[in-house]
């Protein structure tokens, strides 16, 4: 198999992963935070030190502004419902996943309104377009680093500084940079950054996490037991137990520090090194295959590590199954949960082809994948 | 070690739990229902058979009805958040957790109010004194199984017949049976039943459901990518995706699948059997230590398997540090996230120690374990 879908989970997992969550399952009875034994008391530090391994990745000052949730998308839920109220307005871009906009779009019956800015046809969002948006009610700015769709990297550092000119919080959606690409939370002035376990971060499904400013307090999606306080009847104040409410998957965060500490290890840097490499490899390739039309940044400019494609007028749907079922390739067609990215490039609603390397694909699975790509070109033309 | 902290997190898992978690980390690259390659459709087929080993324990006759969450907190804020509204009015008890607790204090302040039915001594509640406490604007009953304090079974079948008498929705907390006592949410006629994964059902932590009624629908925590009908804007209708945004813990999935199939094959009866045997074992020992209050159910009614007591005036934390430190016994003391179940029995805030034998659980264990609580009694009285 050629696994060419890191972007909707990362494949294979570094060995250190699995030894990790097999050592938790086998070896550690206790809940962290409940109960004070041997075991529980080694849970809370596993705990503890998962988040120091992502504060160090993100350049976060302090392990205890990072909160575990159980994926990006609850990450970027407990932002989104957290901060808003009633009368606020929102602008973000048309370049992000579902689990932005569908929060945006059902928290528009509580008075909260948002504004979507469009990209370019590559996918690439303006900062100033973003400055002309904001209203005297503006509180949040919403955006993706790296297109799910296109790879396409937005100015997020541009966008971090004229948040904050202009008092606006601002959430950076990390989901699909955060452990390929250099991320410090400092640098971009962010006030929220959201990021899954499972996808370069190559930690197990079930985990992922929100990095929240300093002395920000935002209101939860879930109250209940946090082993703290336990005789309060409202949810501790206290940060992060406020926003983890019941047992944490600390089987997969488990797994989590060992992928965290593998790229520690290897070096984020390298890693980008290595995955651009392949994406140029993949984009050259693709780009002198008869009929392909490719989608997102020109050639040259920075991008991540998501290549979107279509083959001609043939169904992307039913290239994506035979490039499975011939010639084992794992890839993703269709809109990638984004519609609005595939309004903005012109793919809607039909979608787009998606090759995603990750930090173990070799030149030889990329040339493959294109040597069959062109196979199947040809054999449907 | 002995290991009696099984109300906390069930410790060992089975092999065959570990195993499955190993397999799917190491072998299945993809994400459940949003790539069509064969890891993601394995993935996809995964959590599908968890769903329907789940409706075979619980007795559910449609695997679309179960909703997987984080946990069991999770499950229960979101059959709470989802079904009330401003001036709706709630009846719980007062051996509940924190994590029905507190949801319903928070929405307090979003005009939804709750009358907490107070339990006996021994942790017991009425269902005729849930009856009595019915307003007309009440739209729920929430009741747990088994206290995870005194272990005391509340009569939900009861509760369950009169919620339905008087058109009230019925939530049962089953955190503490779900596994180890034969449930059918059919004979209940419970409406919602939530349970964590990672407990009795011998699966990994970061995995926990809610079983939601026939054509019962709620609003959501969260919004997001479903890897259904992503050109909607809003979330979609169709359960249980509606429920699941986001990427699923499938690695922790799997072996909570491989958790009920062990359950199935041995059978709840048998499992239950075995921890009453111990819980029995366990009482009869305690109540000839002198100076060791034990709290719940009298010895020869029934009870889950949870047994509270106090070590006449010792200080329960430094009783369970002298446990675990001396003894290799894991136990938990304190409020175990439930102040008002202590209220209730007259333990605030101190708390109690709780052993909570568990499927492996053996006689010798509760022999040494019962030798340790006499030789720490001695050793500081």
């Amino acid at each position: 198999m050629i696994y060419l879908d890191n972007a909707a989970t990362s494949f294979p997992k570094p060995p250190e992963v699995i030894q990790a969550v097999v050592n938790q399952l086998e070896q550690i009875g206790g809940n962290a935070g409940r109960s004070a034994h041997q075991g529980g008391l080694a849970s809370s530090r596993l705990i503890y030190e998962t988040r120091c391994c992502i504060s160090e990745l993100i350049h976060c000052p302090d392990p205890l502004q990072i909160a575990f949730t159980l994926n990006a998308t609850e990450a970027l839920n407990l932002a989104i419902h957290g901060v808003l109220n009633p009368g606020d307005h929102v602008i973000t871009t048309s370049m992000e996943h579902n689990s932005v906009l569908r929060p945006l779009k059902t928290l528009e019956a509580s008075g909260i309104s948002h504004t979507i800015v469009w990209g370019d046809e590559t996918g690439d969002v303006k900062a100033d377009d973003i400055k002309n948006a904001i209203r005297p009610n503006t509180r949040m700015i919403i955006a993706t680093h790296c297109s799910n769709v296109t790879g396409t990297l937005l100015p997020i550092e541009e966008m971090g500084k004229m948040a904050k000119e202009h008092h606006l919080l601002f959430l950076v959606d990390a989901s699909q940079s955060c452990g390929s690409i250099p991320l410090s939370v400092e640098a971009l002035q962010a006030d929220f950054l959201a990021a899954p376990g499972h996808k370069a971060l190559l930690g197990p499904q079930g985990t992922g996490f929100l990095y929240i400013g300093k002395d920000l307090k935002i209101k939860t999606l879930k109250q209940g037991g946090t082993g703290s306080r336990s005789e309060d009847l409202l949810q501790p104040e206290v940060a992060p137990d406020r926003y983890e409410s019941g047992t944490q998957n600390i089987h997969g965060l488990a797994g989590l520090k060992a992928g965290v500490d593998h790229l520690l290890k290897t070096g984020v840097t390298e890693i980008q090194r290595h995955e651009k490499e392949q994406v140029n490899r993949l984009m050259e390739g693709l780009s002198v295959i008869k009929g392909i039309t490719l989608y997102g940044s020109p050639k040259k400019k920075e991008r991540g590590s998501v290549v979107s494609f279509r083959p001609g007028n043939l169904d992307v749907n039913q290239f994506n199954y035979t490039l499975d079922s011939l010639h084992g390739i794992s890839a993703r067609s269709g809109l990638h949960c984004a519609p609005l990215a595939h309004q903005t490039i012109g793919t809607f609603p039909e979608g787009t082809l998606r090759f995603s390397p990750g930090w173990h694909t070799t030149a030889d699975e990329i040339e493959a994948a294109l040597t069959a790509v062109s196979q199947v070109m040809k054999q449907f033309s």
